[in-house]
């Protein structure tokens, strides 16, 4: 179980395959995201036609709604929402820095207030084992906390509470058939992030993430971080970069060693009309998709490309017809499964290195962040 | 083109195949209602995987949205909404009536204000058979007047008017490969329900419509109608009860000769978290499903009772997920077009009569009529 075996490397991208219990996971791998135990607007089936292998769940939201101790009584998060792949939970910990109202941290733990009806709630490195064991995801996360990039001294104070916290959660873990990942942290500092791949590494488990990136730091500072991270961690062990997935980081990402990524982008842009295309994101709100009868994007292969034109994806934005986010949905996590899969290929046939600048100008103009 | 020949009788009710240019239809039939060029909530896949053979849009919402000669300048309805079966549109009349502001009615046509933006428009029989041409349905309706049902003078005027019109539209008509249906009118009334059906039928249209039903009105005295007018129409044409079914409704008419039902019940009751169900309508937002690991339905075949439990429904809904609305869109439109199928079969055995109060009795407590 959860035996990561490489199959080719190009520079320092490399394709592997990563067992869990519920299949093969064949890396680089995107992750669409499925906060509250489903992908938004798409049933599984919609998402298993995208080719998605993996898709994450979120901790805070399932603890708070409907109840981790619901879904295990019910048998589980696979069997809950019918997504019999492999699955993802993260810790919480990043919803409730984020989300949650009134948190107040100590050594411990976080008390916090939720989001939805203010009740109060703590969690603990225990307790977010605790919950993740409940909800049965094949890979897990470390309790974490992720501080401001731009503060140093809370930087650090957080990245040694991460590391703690992480061997805590390593002594309450209980489950065989989950892999526990710890989370690299350390903001936007070199020296700390090198500190926390080195401390992290050195726990020996099964897979290692980075957290705390995609949070308001540069495109140069991310790159710079993965640069620092990934030469430190153990070539044998899959390395997954935390929420983050435009096409371009993707593609910048799976250069500098990582093998997993996932991202509510693909939805939640489809949620504001938009589509990755090669021809840069486009508004299909605009008007001047009326009368256009072209896919969104000729070369792909998704349900929606095959399907429908611009015109009519259009016409349902314009009526608020729920549809259109479930076609765009389908659209843009099969566009970043669709790069993924093109990566890995170059990748097994020796090319990606040289064929990365061409896909970057390819994806530009796509969903920069903010 | 547009033969109908009945394959069974039981009673007054009947099975048949109406010929269409994209495709045969069994009857009797029923068609979710796509408004405005897409079954709310649902992929055309989505749509077929129910069993409906019949879709139903609405030509008042496409003329204003996007535009009936948008639409045929991109190939017609078919082609841009995706469904390759058959489709019905109807005259806009009823919308006209019901949704559109400070509308003036006179012997020509109909001024109104879009309930979109204000814009002032005008149809009349000529104008609402151009858009139907636009929209190139199979099956396309005279455009009429629904008038209120407990108001008999304006009723006897409405129908007059109804039957001018109709004479108006046939001449209006050009397309050879769509079939237009007039429309018996005459609100509650027995004798101008009796004159309207005959008026109606001496037209020669290959399917009449019966219409202004499902309005107001009681059950009673809706089947009262049903019982004057399917005896005074010719055998040998589908008869089509605009805008009907609940269980019972389909069921009731089915017992009194109809062929062709539409209703908007199925997938309006999902957007409410209501489904159809044998025990009676469930509204799966009651907490008493929260741990219900059965489906909605064990004896539905649908992809939605076929997958998931109440317990992930009543999750959905509470999380305010929009895939619950697709889901139980799904099960909803499913269990109607099977309650029809199960009721093709029986009349073909000739065993409807004698089973139609059993399966009223089923399909009682649900989703009966205001």
């Amino acid at each position: 179980m959860f035996e990561f075996s490489i199959q080719a490397k190009n520079g320092r991208a490399r394709t592997g395959t990563f067992r869990t219990p519920h299949g093969d996971l064949q890396t680089p791998v995107f992750a669409p995201v499925g906060t509250q135990a489903t992908v938004k607007t798409l049933t599984p089936a919609q998402v298993e036609e995208t080719g998605a292998s993996l898709v994450l769940a979120n901790t805070y939201h399932l603890y708070l709604r409907p109840g981790d101790e619901l879904i295990a009584a019910l048998g589980g998060l696979h069997r809950f929402m019918r997504w019999p792949h492999p699955m993802l939970t993260d810790s919480g910990g990043f919803q409730v820095f984020s989300l949650a109202n009134s948190r107040q941290i100590d050594d411990d733990g976080v008390t916090f207030k939720s989001h939805i009806d203010g009740s109060m709630h703590r969690f603990t490195p225990e307790k977010s084992i605790r919950i993740q064991e409940n909800l049965g995801a094949d890979i897990i996360m470390a309790f974490d906390e992720c501080s401001d990039p731009n503060n140093h001294a809370y930087t650090s104070i957080a990245m040694q509470r991460t590391h703690r916290w992480a061997e805590r959660c390593l002594q309450a873990k209980r489950r065989a058939d989950q892999a526990l990942f710890g989370i690299v942290q350390g903001g936007v500092n070199p020296d700390l992030r090198a500190a926390s791949a080195e401390f992290i590494a050195s726990l020996g488990t099964p897979g290692i993430a980075i957290g705390g990136l995609s949070v308001g730091e540069t495109k140069a500072e991310m790159h710079a971080m993965l640069d620092v991270v990934t030469p430190l961690l153990p070539e044998d062990k899959p390395r997954y970069l935390m929420g983050v997935g435009t096409p371009e980081d993707l593609i910048e990402g799976i250069r500098r060693g990582v093998d997993i990524f996932d991202c509510v982008l693909p939805t939640r842009l489809a949620r504001h009309h938009a589509a990755f295309s090669p021809e840069g994101r486009l508004n299909l709100m605009n008007a001047a998709f009326a009368r256009d009868e072209r896919p969104i994007d000729p070369d792909c292969d998704c349900y929606t490309c095959r399907t429908f034109s611009r015109a009519y994806l259009r016409h349902l934005i314009s009526a608020k017809e729920l549809l259109a986010g479930t076609l765009l949905s389908i659209h843009n996590v099969r566009a970043l499964i669709r790069l993924v899969e093109e990566i890995r290929q170059q990748i097994n046939a020796g090319k990606f290195e040289d064929h990365a600048p061409l896909l970057l100008k390819r994806w530009q103009n796509n969903a920069s962040r903010k």
